[in-house]
């Protein structure tokens, strides 16, 4: 089938189970084909194939609302909604998004990026219809991984309650980006295996139903029972107590399976959970034989051998730099103990669980959990080291405040993503992360130069004792440079003149310093010398090195790649205002404020302005020529 | 027993249940006497006056480390860990706090104060604890309306997967501020009335004790059965399916079960949960008979008649105020739906709740699913106002950006309790929303300068259709000043003259602009004429407002009852450094970068500087002699 030609999913109406599965063999190689060369969700995608277009020809969209749940396995749906001739461009700059998008598509109702918040969003959708007496179904589909999200089971306790109509979709891969963890994990298996449960059901009717002809007391006990076979035990007994009619387990890859199930699941009031299994990369080997991931997000590959075509000897990931310092303080530390939020491999923490399998916890898709667990850790002289990326510390907003900064616990954020994220696009930027740490007491925030000043930058803070102690990282690899051996300290709050220069400075850090030195070097061909400070830590900051530059009546300019409002910039200017200083001459350049969409980090960069030509352009308006300004 | 005495709970070992009961009533009256004059949260603490008898008699604090979830309930702690001299002192200024405090004592190992972080610390600590080889029990101490907290949630999940060694207390009083909500409260009352279950159980084993005698198939059936009694419901099936074992339901006020259940939980291995029941304000018949909220918290109360001591004639509270309006305008606009996270008392929403009964959620203590129901309503065209306390939309962060800003959704916040909250202390002073809310993309943020103006900004709030939109209110009693009868909408981002002048200007808003209207009135004594300005939105600021002041030159002052780290004084620096603006005297008055403590509000401001006195201070040294300046 031309899936180029599809408009809108009316069409699968006709269609019979064998007609889709055809249908499913062709959307499989459309996304095998496509991704190959953009890159993708290629595993999660593979495995919702069949769920998708059953769920299309089920209920009917966009009457009928699906909220795809993290939203990177909506690929099929953006195809049967008109979408295929886009597929070159996916995320990409201004292409088709990875994720749901409003601006897109009639169909896409919800936007997601994030885990966890399908099912919130779905009972705010039932309680508008339900108020504006309209018929129709609301249907989130949401990962097992994601289930664990206290937003998930927050939400599930109040539709549970007001027992509003909602279809939930439980895809359950037994993954959620890697293996899963946590104890629902395990209620999900026993629900999988449901065969014992029904089979003791069964023995139990078949046995009452020989009783009456015992008769007597036997025949009163038996009567109870009867009463009471709502008691037993029936797969999905979690959800059941929580108020959901549970049907499954369902065969995600069989359509007769799945229209049974969803037909039913449409027709029954009140809030329903369907269970359905799929598997991750289903249909394509290389992705199928996968251990750790299946193949859930990729890079461009070769599709017949599967091999990933990648830049030729890159150098190691920020991730990998900061894990493996990290491993090397855990072997002289005792107390070093590493937390993710279901990110083992995206933090590169593989061979930390493997020297350390008992000083690595995986607690699941939840941050909040995560972020007061290290807090605890902390009360009982352990060095946590959270690893976390900078747009999904927003979830642990509240416990770093109240659990961890107030208390002032050793815990030491390894926000990871830092600044612009690039493909992944608006819902995962992490660009709030200074704004919304530095008004927080107690927090020491970081961000190092290069990988070198990385490893010195997180033994700094696996040694340091007096709070909460965050080093930020970008996205991608590092710049190969090479390695000390020996790890130091570096002082709290310690910026480093990187460039020497006497007409204008510009404090910078992380991935902004490589266009501050360009900039400088091009300035000096105008016989302008400016200064590049690496301003390391964002709080506290080098107020010595402050005073100087203020008391010199140098222009500054601030450069980050992060949030203006309430940024580095920011504390700049609160500096200047708290010493009195008067600022002739301060520019702040960073992210303005509104989202920033999908794209490459460079293409980002030149949409917000954020390049070596704009700095320039900054400094020769703020520095005079010489003969003016004095 | 006189209570002033104890130092520490060893006592408690030898005494017998008698004695204990004795010593209950002691404690129950020492309460009721002491928080007669003091306030506090007199119904929570009443009501577990057994149980934390109890867990200190069979565990050994501190060795034994109880962690009491939100922690108003840890007064009985206190008076056995010595503290019953300091209770006159209660929630006072530099006064013993209301909640557990780690400078206070050994035996508080963990501070609280926000609900639901009890279990994730509890997980920390035993992770701690089996590194480290240590052999210690770890209660926390956690009631039913927090359990719906997503992170409580998060940790079970975790606890229960790891296995570890976690004795979970479970204070089931059916309520948790007010009248408790969420299918698992569901739950849990099936969990209270487990006779039937257990019933049912004991009648099929009675049952397949007789049939071996049947023979044939029946056996067989019987036999497969016996394996099957696992799958038997038993109460607690919620948690068991979570790896916990299940203890319950244990009487909270009956010494002997508390003790079989407690000694058993001690000795179990693996996680488990200890299901006690408790009567909030139990033996105080004012707490009991109230159908409320059994007096939760309360302030000072006369000891015979419960009568409470209010002051004469106070104006209405600022929630009041808003509900309020809230309620007028939903009776115009139908799109109008309220959402509290569990706090309608506190947020004065009962009697909107009458006159809309299917139009107000209270979704149970789950922040971050109160935002995005929000957002999901407002995707169907309604106009959802999420009334929040400013400390606990600290929870739900990443909904306002990711779901409810990213996607410009229309809802609106009403933050109440911001600023300083006084007694509750710096768990939650409503102090960071600015700083953190200012930064996001397309937020709208308000704060009234009196009850008046609150009721036309909620109106422009309700009225307006571009995205999100925040009114933040204290907490307290208006100003009893006039109300129109017709509601206005409100220029967003106007500012208003409220005092002329121009030797120089004060920004300020909200609670703050009384402070500036007396220093502007003592100046004039001193012939300085100082203009005051109402900057009752703080973003979008009154642009032509702030260029008018700058091109002036005008001394600034900006003063709010906030964190000064990104705050709105410096959203007027950075406003001035978008637009070339050198300030020569400008100065920001608001709250340093640490945590306050506990206090009235006015003994708070002296202790931070935020006085009448230091704004006329600042004045004097930003305004130079009119001779000097020119």
């Amino acid at each position: 089938m031309d899936l180029y030609k599809v408009k809108d999913p009316s069409f699968l109406k006709e269609m019979s189970s064998s007609q889709l599965e055809e249908l499913a063999k062709d959307v499989s190689k459309f996304l095998i084909e496509n991704l190959s060369t953009t890159g993708g969700h290629l595993g999660a995608n593979l495995g919702v194939v069949e769920l998708t277009l059953a769920l299309h020809k089920v209920f009917k969209s966009p009457d009928d609302r699906f909220l795809f749940d993290v939203g990177h396995q909506s690929y099929i749906h953006k195809i049967l909604t008109g979408r295929a001739g886009q597929f070159d461009t996916l995320r990409k700059y201004q292409g088709l998004c990875g994720f749901p998008k409003r601006n897109e598509s009639e169909h896409d109702i919800w936007e997601t990026g994030h885990s966890s918040t399908s099912l919130s969003a779905a009972m705010g959708m039932a309680i508008a219809r339900d108020l504006k007496n309209e018929d129709h179904s609301i249907v989130p589909i949401i990962g097992d991984g994601a289930l664990t999200g206290g937003m998930a089971l927050e939400a599930l306790n109040h539709i549970g309650h007001e027992k509003k109509n909602v279809t939930v979709i439980l895809n359950d891969n037994e993954m959620s980006i890697a293996k899963n963890v946590g104890a629902l994990h395990g209620a999900l298996g026993r629900m999988r295996s449901a065969g014992k449960y029904n089979r003791a059901k069964d023995d139990l009717e078949w046995l009452l139903k020989k009783i009456p002809a015992v008769g007597g007391k036997l025949a009163q006990a038996a009567e109870r029972l009867k009463d009471s076979m709502k008691y037993f035990v029936v797969p999905g007994m979690f959800f059941e107590e929580l108020g959901f009619t549970y049907y499954g387990p369902v065969d995600g890859h069989d359509f007769n399976d799945l229209f049974e199930n969803l037909n039913y699941a449409k027709k029954t009031n009140g809030p329903v959970i369907v269970h359905v299994m799929t598997q991750k990369g289903k249909g394509y080997h290389p992705a199928e034989s996968d251990k750790k991931d299946k193949w859930h997000g990729v890079g461009p590959y070769k599709i017949e051998s599967g091999e990933k075509i990648k830049p030729v000897d890159a150098p190691p990931a920020w991730s990998s730099v900061i894990s493996e310092t990290l491993r090397k303080e855990a072997r002289k530390d005792k107390r070093i103990v590493a937390i993710t939020p279901a990110m083992i491999l995206g933090s590169k923490l593989e061979k930390f669980g493997e020297e350390f399998p008992d000083r690595l916890f995986d607690v699941g898709i939840a941050e909040q959990h995560a972020t007061t667990v290290s807090a605890g850790l902390a009360t009982q002289g352990m060095k946590p080291f959270l690893a976390i990326y900078s747009t999904f510390l927003q979830r642990g907003y509240d416990q770093v405040i109240h659990d961890v900064a107030r208390q002032n616990l050793n815990v030491v954020f390894g926000i990871d993503r830092a600044g612009l994220v690039g493909a992944d696009g608006e819902t995962h930027q992490g660009v709030f992360d200074i704004a919304f740490l530095r008004s927080v007491p107690n927090m020491i925030i970081s961000m190092p130069k290069d990988e070198n000043e990385a490893q010195h930058l997180v033994h700094t803070a696996m040694t340091y004792d007096d709070g909460p102690f965050a080093v930020r990282y970008p996205r991608g690899n590092g710049k190969g440079i090479s390695m000390d051996e020996e790890l130091d300290s570096l002082p709290i709050g310690s910026w480093e003149v990187i460039e020497e220069g006497s007409d204008g400075v510009i404090l910078t850090f992380g991935t902004t310093i490589d266009m501050a030195l360009q900039a400088s070097k091009q300035m000096k061909q105008e016989g302008k010398s400016i200064r590049v400070v690496n301003a390391r830590f964002l709080k506290p900051m080098d107020e010595a090195m402050l005073h100087d530059i203020m008391k010199e009546q140098l222009p500054i300019l601030t450069i980050e790649e992060a949030v203006l409002s309430g940024g580095f910039g920011s504390s700049v200017l609160e500096f200047a205002e708290e010493h009195n200083y008067t600022l002739q001459y301060m520019k702040r350049m960073g992210i303005p404020d509104r989202f920033i969409e999908h794209g490459s980090v460079p293409e980002l960069w030149e949409e917000i302005g954020l390049t070596t030509e704009s700095v320039i352009q900054n400094l020769k308006e703020m520095i005079p020529d010489k003969q003016q300004r004095a």
